[in-house]
């Protein structure tokens, strides 16, 4: 026994401290549900997760299948329910089948590790999502980072590799929003013999035909070498995420996803309202566009005044700012204002420059998407135009 | 260029074969919403995920919140309904904060990654949930494995290491529903400066006074040294996980969890219906020891019967049986009786022993655990008297 025990977790206060220093501290700041606010920092790309269609088939379902799935998928958490959300999502987007999971990172995961052997090359965006970098980490296969959207540098280290290849990649990049170059990767990968793998988190709903996605976009889904992730939690609305591809795949992830197979089921609502969603796009495809129409909107105002804005890609329009102080206080002025805008800050960008980042919704008016702009414009940070 | 590029997917072929050949390929078996069967696989402990107040708890929260969060919890993933859970499952488990998260899957990898450090010492149980050794394994801490049920051995690794130390544990392994000799081990921590992280998935509703868990009935909530995560999915009849633990883990984090920070906040319903569960145990905390009760009957039935069934320390019963084969096959001879059980075969066993495991319900009746015994022994596999 030691004279002094240790204090378990002292070590928390030093990083608390560096936290402090560099103004880095996050805390939940839990909303109402009627906020005041105009959102420009959710996820909700279709204006769905609000929608009436959209609750009701939550609340449906806790009623007639219960609030939870009661056990994994193997188990007792695989109902009609999950059957059918399965397939209408495949269908939508083109591929073969689906496998639907509790969160697109658990997508993320099962996707990574079950699509790698320890002999599998895994080539991986610079940009993409903490989710995939997780599933890299988790896989026993050996990761390559390859420069962010350089799908060429995939080339030459899949023809050294004697084992499988797999390239990972976001579509749409969450932070800046900016599109991966499918159409060169895949070019690339079916040169090699390499698998594709594309989070396309924020593709589905505001990509493609109707909102299909990027992979349906690019003419990649429903191919025999291509799997995607998608999420429930962003123009669904809902919660939850899925991969598609081909059925061997998703029988594959069945039999070895260990976030499939050691987590409980996702909770009917939620599959519920993910569904709804999923009808009333396909019954009013033009909400697809019009969330993109929205961002483009957003990003020619802030360029129109000189602002640092990213073209979109998709949905999320992105304004660097001169500093992570600079990036916390336009947010706040902005929320002061009545806007409600998302602030990254390292560690959550990949490049370690703080932005604002705005989400276009198509539910959104012209006169809100410009009076937004004006908030913007007015609450930048003095010589931000410089930020180009 | 290769000449003839490979087939990147083909491995899978070869990983399915083996599936056939060992007997072991799994499927998804949809169910209906009123199954005719006695459902003895779920791990609905107290009968709750169909209660009428716990699905109108999540109706009701899917139709004020919105169908999902919407954002990460950081951004605008945080409800006022996700606070009021955090501080009420905090204050029935009796510790000063709780940080909700998407599953008790994500709930556990952010518990170990985010309490680790590169110079930590994780010392991890061999029955351990996948979830946190997925978290071992994400984290850049080292990690022992320590012999299942032994924490004595966790004293010399502790005392010789120089770095924080961190024992890592279920409470009730999930495959046998055996406990962990918790006092024992947060004794060792306690004299070796070490950190304690419960994981009661299977503890919360169904141990310690009106189902407030483990570390409760240990007398181990609320201690600085102790972090415990939880599951909304099993006994309160949900979907989502916790972290239960002192202020400043909960801020830490808030901070620098992955799964937190790079995944949408759990959905409004999931979290009005474990809000709804939680309050209803408080009013009704027979529920918890209903529970145990049953497990107790099914196991002495089973045991009279002379068949090797292992006493309950919760509400799970494991039975054995002499090969994967054999239990696939009694499970389907318990299906066409009328009555669903768990079977779990590699590679979800951690001893490489098929078993069925059969999760007692608060609510179901002598009569039913008598007919459920009645049919257990009835379709027994030839000899398996003698596997005890």
């Amino acid at each position: 026994m030691l004279e002094t025990p240790r204090e378990p977790f002292a070590w928390l206060e030093a990083a608390a401290e560096e936290r402090r220093r560099a103004g880095l501290v996050r805390a939940l700041r839990p909303r109402d549900a009627d906020s005041p606010l105009l959102d420009l920092a959710s996820n909700d790309y279709l204006g769905l997760a609000r929608h009436p269609e959209v609750t009701e088939g939550a609340a449906r379902a806790a009623r007639h299948w219960g609030a939870g799935a009661t056990g994994s998928r193997l188990v007792t958490g695989s109902t009609g329910l999950h059957a059918v959300l399965e397939s209408e999502l495949a269908d939508f987007c083109g591929f073969e089948a689906a496998l639907v999971l509790s969160s697109g990172y658990a997508a993320n995961l099962a996707a990574v590790t079950a699509l790698s052997t320890p002999d599998t090359l895994l080539a991986s965006d610079a940009g993409n999502h903490a989710s995939l970098i997780d599933g890299c980490r988790l896989s026993r296969a050996r990761t390559v980072v390859l420069p962010h959207a350089e799908p060429e540098t995939a080339g030459p280290l899949f023809a050294a590799h004697r084992g499988p290849a797999l390239a990972v990649t976001d579509a749409v990049f969450s932070v800046d929003g900016d599109a991966a170059p499918l159409a060169a990767l895949a070019r690339v990968c079916r040169e090699q013999g390499a698998g594709l793998l594309i989070d396309d988190a924020h593709g589905l709903g505001v990509l493609g035909a109707g909102g299909r996605g990027s992979a349906y976009a690019g003419g990649l889904s429903g191919r025999p070498d291509t799997v995607v992730t998608v999420t429930l939690s962003k123009a669904l609305g809902s919660q939850g995420g899925a991969v598609l591809g081909p059925v061997r795949i998703i029988e594959h992830l069945v039999n070895t996803a260990r976030t499939l197979i050691f987590d409980t089921g996702l909770a009917p609502a939620a599959a519920g309202a993910a569904l709804a969603a999923l009808r009333l796009l396909r019954r009013e495809p033009a909400r697809a566009a019009g969330s993109r129409q929205a961002a483009e909107r957003l990003y020619e105002g802030l360029r129109r005044a000189g602002l640092p804005a990213r073209r979109p890609r998709a949905a999320v329009v992105s304004v660097t700012a001169p500093s992570a102080a600079a990036a916390l206080r336009w947010a706040a002025d902005c929320r002061a204002a009545g806007l409600s805008v998302g602030c990254f800050r390292p560690p959550s960008v990949p490049d370690g420059i703080a932005r604002l980042r705005l989400t276009a919704r198509a539910d959104l008016t012209v006169e809100q998407l410009d009076g937004a702009v004006t908030t913007l414009v007015r609450t930048a940070p003095v010589g931000q135009t410089s930020f180009r």
